[in-house]
């Protein structure tokens, strides 16, 4: 134990062009229809992390609740978020903004077209077996760089 | 969908004095030996939450995770964190104050002697089965406030 | 005073296609050569906001800190951060995400080439007289609505 | 620039006895009546901070606005905040909880009896010159240890 706090220095910026990183499958586990994704940044003090999708038409991630607030930048094509305008969600077409609050329930958000968003979240995505049902993963800062850093690792080995 | 951005006012201040709630148990399925607490806030935009325990001696909360960093402020006793200093962890005798971390892993927190601890959390905690374990329940600003109006409920009741 | 914790609900999620929402003019006292703005989203309970840019040729942002991190997309053109590459700092090409950590000290954030970025900040702008310099102003999150909403008045009066 | 995401690992935690910190005075440009203090963390990532406060009897703090938001535990004594309940504020008897919301304006915080105070801040606080008057200074956690720090080094000098 410190018998006294710490000095702390502040924190260092970061900065990446997108075309350095691969994209990468998401996992099935989680997704339908061949996401890609590229993970950006994240933050372990606060457990926020930053990524960006590449969703192709007819794709969906599976259901989840968002455990801190997340919000998205829609750059290219179309969303469905909780069910989309036809089922009590939000449909929204590029460019668009959202904010997606904490705890907030998404059944299944589904891209009718090919389309790309950058995404922030601060706490993980906790994956359910529907709206009450159980946690099959907690998607942390931890683990979506585990995941990322393990495909990573394969796309290497690969080439 | 909004056309755009809502206006917002600033959230409201709060304050309450503890002798005004009850203390109310903490369910078994998380702890062992008569803990009690109290609610005092929660933030549900950030997803964090405040309360207060008062922990016997011998009693002890089960194996969990800390989603968003906790900060605690020991008030009364002592309290062994992630195995207590024994165990690779920390032993702090009241008053203290301690900082955990976003992911941090907690064993068993265990308390030899009376204690009372005040804490905020910033996300919720992840009650597991072991270190690398499943989730049994994910407590969040939103499951604390279900569970302590629950238990205002039925002290009323009972009364 | 409340007796007790109040109940919450949890906050609503927000959605803005950008198309419906005009681009007006940042404020000439932080920024040079006819940068525009949308406002996308406030949070008052965190404290954090959201905008996007448009950055002519030439423009640049006046002398700022970050208070809390910020992180950005920059979807067009090429942004020079702390000086850009030549002065210690950063020139990055869309598309770009970067990390500006709390504290960051912005002495000058220039765009050569059209530009176009998103942007999330947890906490105020510090615009400053220079790195040590004195407040100018400090842009919260309910400054930066109340400068957007002026604009919107006065956009909808010219009309 | 990093070419990639950097690997981040969790951040450690801490934990401080305060009886192993000495009291030292709080700036006098911002209290008044001999308000002492102990810095308990920083964390500077998020931009938040911990601190205790031991307040003599008539004592108070300078006109200040949270910039994001902050929780007490009074442990001792009463507050007199935003006014105090005379003055469309509130006052408090300990021990007691606050929660103190991102643009808080607090003209003058003053305790009518010795007191003491534990407190988080996320973000800095602005020292102001009356509710819409110019800052005066911004209390982020960085000058918050400096000030701490420099405190130490003056106590140790004078021992």
């Amino acid at each position: 134990m410190s018998k006294m706090p710490n000095h702390y220095d502040p924190v260092e910026g970061r900065a990446v062009e997108l075309d350095d990183l691969p994209w990468v499958p998401f996992p099935e586990a989680f997704s339908d229809g061949g996401i890609r994704w590229k993970l950006l940044n994240v933050a372990p003090e606060l457990g926020s992390w930053a990524a960006i999708f590449d969703c192709p038409a007819g794709s969906s991630f599976a259901s989840h609740h968002h455990i801190g607030p997340g919000e998205y930048f829609l750059t290219k094509g179309r969303m469905e978020v909780r069910g989309g305008e036809n089922d009590g969600g939000e449909t929204v077409t590029a460019p668009a903004y959202g904010y997606e609050p904490c705890q907030a329930y998404h059944g299944r958000t589904f891209f009718p077209v090919a389309s790309e968003f950058y995404m922030t979240f601060l706490g993980p995505l906790n994956m359910v077996d529907g709206e009450n049902g159980q946690t099959l993963a907690l998607v942390t800062w931890q683990a979506a760089q585990a995941v990322w850093e393990a495909s990573l690792e394969q796309a290497s080995t690969n080439a």
